[in-house]
């Protein structure tokens, strides 16, 4: 009489709170979790309440019913046939026992014992679901899943990922509360501003043809706490930008937004590792490894990208020198030569694939990608082969240390390019799915404060915005070789994701005015543009600095999810429906006219209704 | 050489984490915090930072600067002459040393030590504030300190008010962590309901012409979360609401909002109770008594009010019995007569105060109001005296407890003017200003399920909304004495405020049809209106109910607070405007080209932009 189950109910990751729970979830309606019952329980009579997962009927003598709740299943056999079925609302009060011998569940927490004796009353009748709430949803058609999102989050993975993403907020809360930061909420209704990533705007009923915008980041807010002496800020922000969607990002997100005063950089990192290690470690349970630091530029170099993915290796191996006098132009010439080698994927690489990396290599700004195959004695067969000298060969052998069977791609070119192509191409053909590997973070650090220069004014362009910290060591450079400085700018980030960025800012009016020279922006421009912080500062302002770690990003990586969507529990999908509820809908006439708008283009189709909804909720 | 200090930055209630930091607000530029120095720390070189509270120049010799940060003040004595002003942000090195004799400020907890040999470095300079930061700006105007908030924030009272809200968030999310509560976000991107209070609408770029709306709550989010399994649900949740503002109400609020499955009433009200009384505990550092329970009938008969405050007493006294057989036509033929005794009241109204109080009875929906004096001997002066026998005096007297020079104030009506009435005249006359007295929490359950009837229908109004559960008592009385029928329907009150309310669901469909089929709402029209909560109940929905606490209302009376803009770091006025941003703003055509919206009012008169502010911020 075993019981197979695929739907365990058992968390793999040992999220807080997710063991059994002790007796704290203990109500007036029942003793136990269906998840706590153990050989520990045998004898004793228990309350259970949740969800039909199982029943079988055997003959008229017996029916089995697996009952389950967040925490797990129980198995309760309940004498003579009972008229449950699949997602009924039970309360089942019987005798904790153990299984009869060879039908104990290996699979289940609580397969060794089932409820005997038991009473059993229906809290609620069910609608059969219209998909099986096991992990043979993950194959269901997402829109159907979000229709119906209160039975997909009944899944084990559903409820998982929303427990990883509380525990995720309390570490991070638990790791900055003895730090003495204070938690602010900063304003949803914001004033609008013409600069930035679009945003989402909430007309006024009070002052018909104005509106507030809602929050791309309470940055402004922030800074100001600075500027009113609150020390140490945080906040889990809600912000909001209306782009179009896609699998990392949603018109709302959540981000771990944090600003100090009278810090230097080695502060904010310090405590943003701090908040990001306790997250890591409430999910995975164990050990997580300290936040490595590089530098951009060293980033750039090794692995092409400013957001290196440090769970694989095939980094970025330099070869300018090897061709410094070399009789091939296109590698003599070049300002930078690089190479990653692709560990045996000589045979795994035939032509057409070459020809498609070499598209790629293009594609992404290359004016070319060299190939070498590696043979069995350390020949390298390569188109370019016969214009190399065989110093230089052996030169790329040893610099890459290739062994018979890789796969060599080299780009000569500009340093940037030369490293961003193969950066990509590094990630393209080594980087591992989300959930696979260790959890690498690392800082980037030392971001340059200026990216190039502005073609129509021949000034630079500022990396970040016009307040960064420069690098204190290069500030006598500002003038004489602005593209040099470096900026007190880092990035967080996780296993090739950018989790988050800031600054160091710049307090004081002195150095503002240097920088806005070197930007070309004059006294009045500045004050027009960018009074909200200048006046402030004017009346005294703190050094600070502060950090913002994305949230949905975060706990997707750590639950092993690649879709933010599916850590957060009502998503929109990717063209802004919500299929649950139907929004965005047409309001009524007296909205528009109260607020003082119109609607000047037809409504668009009304988004399908959801199945079986009814036309969206009322405020109750 | 003394000191004397307005602003001491010492905080008097002890916040968590406004005591000295012991070092955990260590930086790169600091050694200590302001107000953490003591004669412990003599002759240790320390460093700290801040902005100037005071300077005062003793001749060309000695400069005292008084360094303030958000812990508090330390004096430095500086050599020579230093030219720092009010509000400069300095760094100064220097040693601790004990004030010599006869110069301690014992109104700074540090004012037994000073900083000597100092080494000053200015930070920033600052331009003079508008105002002074320090108990003078309570009576500056509240627009110029909206407008200057960065400034405002320096006071002790905001940053003793933004510290006391962040301990209350921190306190009720401990409160709430052990017992396996989910921390989950709701979208803000809503569906627009017709039904409820006014709602902020939002544009869809991708649906033009359709909208999303703010939300008034996350209700309906948290009711599928339970459909969902996901059993214990909360959040510090942001919601918005486009109502006229007053004191105790802004556009954006926050609530604790949570909710539980498989629960009874007092499964909730417990777990609550454990969140607020430690949010109390957490600001008054000291025992708080435990929650008291009251029917609403009792709260009504005794208080007249559903919120009741109990700090003073003057309960309404019933009366009823003692006119049973009364001359007194108004007094005998009376559904209920009650009396409130304000002791000592008689000499401090006068005929033309207690005809205002008549005219507030009136006002309030009261035929009339009868006063009496209780004279030296114990004897009822009031016009209405003539009309009644001694008996009915005596049992006057007796009944209130009435001595001499109390005045009463009795109503004759029905009982719930009767109770009402009297109701607010207590509370005119009686109730303390916010801060004053104990934290007196009260439960006020078993609200009515329905509230008169409906003139139109002649059926029963719903009391709360049609979802809330009957008390399981009063089933039996739904269609024979729908309006005997108390509901599982809660309030927690706080010393006279309604800090919020919840109620136990109905999850099942029998019972809902009852409910709807007295209310006269057919399954169509139920389905039509309700089809959002409805249908998902229909896949099984566990019995479950939830609260919600008004974070703003319990941090302003935990502060002292009247106004809840003193607990919130970035309010609104009271049109609604942002004096400090500006905003709302007009936005540009671009912008609502894309929106598919149209301006059809000409914009109202640009709020007048804040002083010395740009035109709004840009995103950075």
């Amino acid at each position: 009489m075993t019981t197979t189950q695929s739907t365990t109910g058992e968390l793999p990751i040992p999220v807080a709170g997710a063991a059994t729970s002790g007796g704290r979830q203990r109500t007036a309606m029942r003793t136990h979790m269906c998840g706590d019952l153990r050989s520990d329980h045998v004898d004793q009579t228990v309350t259970v309440c949740g969800w039909v997962a199982h029943r079988r009927q055997h003959g008229q003598s017996l029916t089995f019913v697996d009952l389950r709740d967040h925490s797990g299943i129980i198995q309760a056999v309940v004498d003579g046939s009972v008229d449950v079925r699949t997602e009924y609302v039970l309360r089942i009060t019987g005798t904790v026992a153990v299984r009869p011998e060879g039908t104990a569940n290996p699979a289940l927490a609580t397969g060794e014992v089932e409820l005997r004796d038991c009473e059993v009353q229906v809290l609620s009748v069910a609608t059969p679901p219209p998909f099986p709430l096991d992990d043979r949803a993950d194959s269901v058609d997402e829109a159907t899943r979000l229709a119906y999102r209160y039975l997909d989050l009944r899944r084990d993975r559903m409820q998982r990922n929303l427990r990883i993403r509380s525990a995720v907020l309390a570490a991070m809360r638990s790791a900055l509360a003895p730090l003495d930061f204070v938690e602010v909420e900063t304003p949803l209704l914001m004033p609008s501003t013409p600069e930035g990533a679009r945003e989402f705007i909430v007309p006024s009923r009070q002052f018909p043809g104005s509106f507030y915008a809602l929050p791309q980041s309470p940055q402004l807010f922030k800074q100001l706490l600075m500027v009113g002496g609150t020390d140490r800020y945080f906040q889990f922000a809600r912000c909001l930008r209306d782009e179009d969607l896609r699998a990392d990002r949603q018109y709302e997100f959540t981000q771990l937004d944090l600003e100090m005063s009278f810090v230097d950089q080695d502060d904010v990192l310090d405590v943003t590792s701090a908040a990001v290690l306790a997250a890591a470690r409430a999910v995975t349970g164990g050990p997580v490894p300290p936040i490595e630091r590089m530098s951009w530029h060293e980033a750039m170099n090794r692995f092409g990208v400013d957001k290196p993915d440090l769970r694989f290796g095939m980094e970025l191996v330099e070869l300018t020198a090897v061709f410094a006098g070399s009789g091939f132009k296109a590698f003599a010439g070049a300002e930078a030569v690089k190479g990653i080698r692709v560990p045996g994927g000589s045979a795994s690489h035939n032509r057409r694939k070459l020809d498609d990396l070499t598209a790629r290599a293009k594609g992404l700004g290359a004016k070319g990608l060299v190939w070498m195959r590696v043979g069995p004695g350390g020949e390298l067969e390569s188109p370019v082969a016969k214009f190399l000298s065989a110093e230089e060969l052996a030169g790329i052998v040893a610099a890459t240390a290739a062994v018979a069977g890789d796969l060599l791609l080299l780009v000569a070119d500009e340093w940037a390019t030369t490293c961003e192509v193969l950066g990509q191409l590094r990630n393209d053909l080594g980087r591992p799915p989300a959930g696979e590997g260790p959890l690498r973070f690392v800082w980037v650090v030392d971001f340059p404060l200026f990216v190039g220069v502005d073609p129509g004014t021949g000034r630079p362009k500022p990396g970040h915005h016009p307040f960064t910290r420069p690098h204190p060591d290069d500030v006598d450079k500002l003038e004489t070789d602005p593209l040099a400085v470096r900026s007190r700018a880092y990035d967080l980030v996780l296993n090739g994701w950018e989790l988050g960025s800031g600054s160091i800012r710049i307090h004081e009016s002195g150095l503002q005015q240097r920088i806005f020279g070197i930007l070309g922006i004059s006294p009045a421009e500045a004050k027009a543009r960018f009074g909200f912080f200048l006046t402030p500062f004017g009346y005294g302002a703190p050094p600070h600095g502060g950090f913002a770690v994305g949230i949905d990003r975060l706990v997707a990586i750590l639950a092993g999810e690649e879709n933010i969507r599916e850590v957060i529990a009502f998503p929109k999908t990717q063209s802004g429906l919500d299929p649950l509820t139907g929004a965005p809908t047409p309001v009524t006439d007296r909205q528009l006219r109260e607020l003082g708008v119109r609607v000047v283009t037809a409504p668009a189709p009304a988004p399908a209704p959801a199945p079986g909804q009814g036309q969206g909720p009322v405020a109750v």
